[in-house]
Parts: structure tokens; C-alpha cells; sequence
């Protein structure tokens, strides 16, 4: 099965574009951080369409983090992809090791990068259908302005990379972009091509949910993702599958997905 | 002291400007990885300015890598620099956490980073004097020529990041930068401002040593980077400490720097 078909069928199975953000917080968290990530992972699991931990949090505990973050690929259920947020970039025999530290060792489905070291630094992720990558495009950082945003050639950098998403002469696996929803409206999102998209900034970050609006009509699957707020909802660590929950119908009723007749 | 000082006096006390870089690849190391990289750590100490592991090689070990890589820093002497070369670019929030895990759990003296995010995304890294970063300028992969060599508003984008280097209202921290040895002349080095530099590709990626010229004039403290090379000489791994002096008096000769009046 390829990365995109993977990724489909967990959104239609779950009715959910929801991306939830696995980025533990030790001082947020009672408890072991390995308990906290059980109980996520079981109250989200039938409204996550994917699981993203973002590799920096884990290894912030160091080799015991980096530990956490297999026994969290253990629990995570097959048919939900695990994507793995690592933003990596280096040269190409380096970015080897990193694809088989992430593709084979811990066995992400996909994995974020970042493209500015050239098309040959993708290559080593990119000769797998059944793995998929998203590259770096605009992020949902004030900072994003800074070089992102700004002009190489006449285009904004982002552009250019998001270029790479339909070049398939790179490879066989799937390319999306992550692409934050803090930086986005409607239309911008509806000028992007027909791309995988994984967008964060929903929740703590702010971001708009009406922004989603034009996504419903799109065939390549997307992703929204929010993270704080459903890992520490501020009712209490009782309330996450409720917030995750919560999260999804925003995400649906912004984007017209997934139309319920039955709810209250 | 600050980051600056330290590599400086390693410099000095050590007559190189030898990075020692440490990329473990179990197929090509008899015994462990561990005695590995104690054997060589204790054969180029005294040749070694600075060690440079890439953390991509221990993370392709799993959660056991990023164990050697905790072993690997507990027997670096504390003279000698220990630069994470880890290229990490994300959001603020979550950089934070990699200046955690590198500068406060790992306890690295510098960090390689990819700007591209902006400069709120390096200020996690840039609060503490005794610390040092280095941004990616040029790259030594071809695919540098892709974006990195591209203009943005008129001048390369690799020179743009360079220019992150000399801006003071960054924060305390030593602000280097990377530019690869395969895509530079002399001249071109003789154009940079006088930041400190990191300079790979000396050795199997093919820099050319001539490049080095101008580069004893500098103030900065700079460093070139031999990895490979050094960890798996053709001769075999009865040569690790033969192959760094060579590549360190190879460095000071190109460079004009250390005269020995005294060798065969």
C-alpha cells in the first residue's frame, strides 16, 4: 500500500482530517511520560487520522526520550500513520542514515523535511511508495517572513519548494508540504496544487480554522494538526479525548467534510 | 568562557585546525561501535581542534545510538570543542527543545543549524556566551546549487544566512557558519567576513586543500572537517591517529599556519 492510500483510508475510516501532535511535556504531564503517551494514543486513537510527534520534544530527555519514542511507534496502531516530525537536513549520504533511522529502525510512515540543501538531500527518503515525506513550505512561525516568505527567482521560497511536491521524477514516494495555518487564508490555500498537505497551527498557535473552508474539495489527503491543545486541554488531562474529538468536528464543519446528521 | 575562547585555545594548544569528524558505520568497524569511537577519540586527541559527530549516524542505531552518542561526549576531553553537527531547523517553541537536548542534556559546546525557518528560530540557541553556532552557509552537495546558491532579493541565499553571523542583536552566542570546501576558492573564503567557519569536505567528498590558502590570515577561529578519511584510512584502522596528524599539518600547510621547522 502506498503512503497515500494509507493515509486516505485512516481519514475516511475515522471521519477526521486531525493530525494529533505527540510532543510531551514533562512538567505539563502527572505521571510517567510513558503512561501520558498510552493513555493519548488509546483516548484519541478513533478520531486521530494520523499521529505526528515531533522528535525534538523526546530527544529534549535525551537517550531515555529517544527510547519513549520507539515504545511509542509500539502502541500507535498500524492503519494510523506515524509521522514523524523531524524537519531533518543534510547532504545526502547523511540524510541515508537518517532515512533508515526513521523508515527502518523506527518505522515512521513519513517524515518532514527541510528541502534547502537541494533535490539530491530528498532522494534517500524519496524510493519507497510506501513512505511519505512533507517538505517545509510556509511555516507557522513569525520567522517565516524572514526567508520563506521572500523572493528567489520572483517566487517566494516556499513556492519553490512546494514545486518539488509534483516532481515525480524525484521518486516514488508520496511529497507533501507542511504549510501553517497562521500564515494561510482560504484562497491561498485553495491556489496550492493538489498536494498532501499537513498544517499545523490549529489551537495554542492561533491559527483560523475558517481558513480550511476550500479544503473539502480536494483530492490529496490533508492533514490538520494540533497539538497542545489536545495533549493538555485546559478542562484537565480528563477532557483529551473530548478535545481531540472536538478538534476533528471543527476541522470538519470548517472544511465540509464528514456531514453529521445525528449530532446534538 | 565563551565558545570562542575555548575552540581558540584548543587551536593554539593543539597547533590544527582540524575538525575530527565522528560519522560511526558499523559495517566498516571490526568490534563494537563503542570501542570504536574510544580508540579514536584517544588516538586523534591530540591532533583533533574540535570533534564533529553527526548525530544522523547514532540515530540510525536506534535509541542505542543516541546512547553511544551520550558515551561518545562523556569521553571527549572537555578542552576539546564537541560540536553536535545536527542542522536542526523547526518553529521557536520547538528549537527550544533541541537547545535543550544538545547544549543542556548533551552538553555540546556548538551546534550546526538551518536558518531557513528565520531568526526567531535560532534564538533558542543564542542565549548562552559559552555556547556557539553554525549556521549552513554553502553546503558541499551538489544539490547546494539548487536553493542555497539561488539569489534571493539579488544576492545568493547562502550569503544571506552568512550575514546572520555578524548581527549582534541575536543574542550572546558565537554565530559561525558552515560553507563546504568542494564549492569555494580561495578567493571566495578571502570574501567572507572574519566569522568563524566550518569548513567540510577535505578528504573522500574531494574539497581541494588549495582553497585553504588565505585562510591563515583570519581571526575567527576556523575549522576543516575530515571525517571519513580520518575514521576508516585506506591503510586500515592501524592508522587513525597517522592519518589525522597528516590531515592536520595538510590543513596548516595549505593554510600557512603552525611552521614546523623540525619535520623529515
Amino acid at each position: 500500500m502506498t503512503y497515500r492510500e494509507l493515509l486516505s483510508r485512516s481519514i475516511e475510516t475515522r471521519r477526521s482530517h486531525l493530525c494529533v501532535g505527540l510532543d510531551p511535556v514533562p512538567q505539563k504531564i502527572s505521571g510517567s511520560v510513558e503512561d501520558f503517551l498510552v493513555r493519548v494514543v488509546g483516548e484519541t486513537a478513533a478520531y486521530a487520522a494520523a499521529y505526528k510527534p515531533n522528535i525534538a520534544f523526546f530527544e529534549a530527555l535525551g537517550s531515555q526520550g529517544y527510547q519513549l519514542l520507539e515504545k511509542l511507534r509500539a502502541i500507535i496502531p498500524r492503519d494510523i500513520p506515524f509521522i514523524l516530525d523531524a524537519k531533518r537536513s543534510d547532504i545526502p549520504d547523511t540524510q541515508a542514515m537518517y532515512a533508515r533511522a526513521y523508515f527502518d529502525v523506527l518505522q515512521a510512515d513519513a517524515v518532514t523535511l527541510n528541502a534547502m540543501l537541494g533535490r539530491d538531500s530528498l532522494l534517500p527518503f524519496l524510493a519507497d511508495e510506501s513512505k511519505g515525506v512533507y517538505v517545509l513550505g510556509l511555516t507557522s512561525n513569525p520567522g517565516s517572513a524572514d526567508f520563506l516568505a521572500k523572493n528567489m527567482e520572483g517566487r517566494p521560497l516556499w513556492k519553490v519548494f512546494v514545486d518539488l511536491c509534483t516532481d515525480s521524477s524525484l521518486g516514488p514516494a508520496t511529497i507533501g508540504a507542511v504549510m501553517g495555518l497562521t500564515n494561510q487564508t482560504a484562497a491561498e490555500f485553495a491556489a496550492l496544487p493538489d498536494i498532501p498537505l499537513l498544517i499545523p497551527g490549529l489551537g495554542a498557535q492561533g491559527g483560523d480554522a475558517d481558513a480550511l473552508a476550500g479544503l473539502g474539495a480536494r483530492r490529496a489527503p490533508w492533514l490538520v494538526n494540533a497539538s497542545r491543545s489536545i495533549l493538555y486541554p485546559p478542562e484537565g488531562p480528563a477532557h483529551i479525548a473530548r478535545a481531540a474529538d472536538d478538534f476533528r468536528r471543527t476541522i470538519n464543519r470548517a472544511a465540509g467534510r464528514f456531514p453529521e446528521h445525528d449530532h446534538a
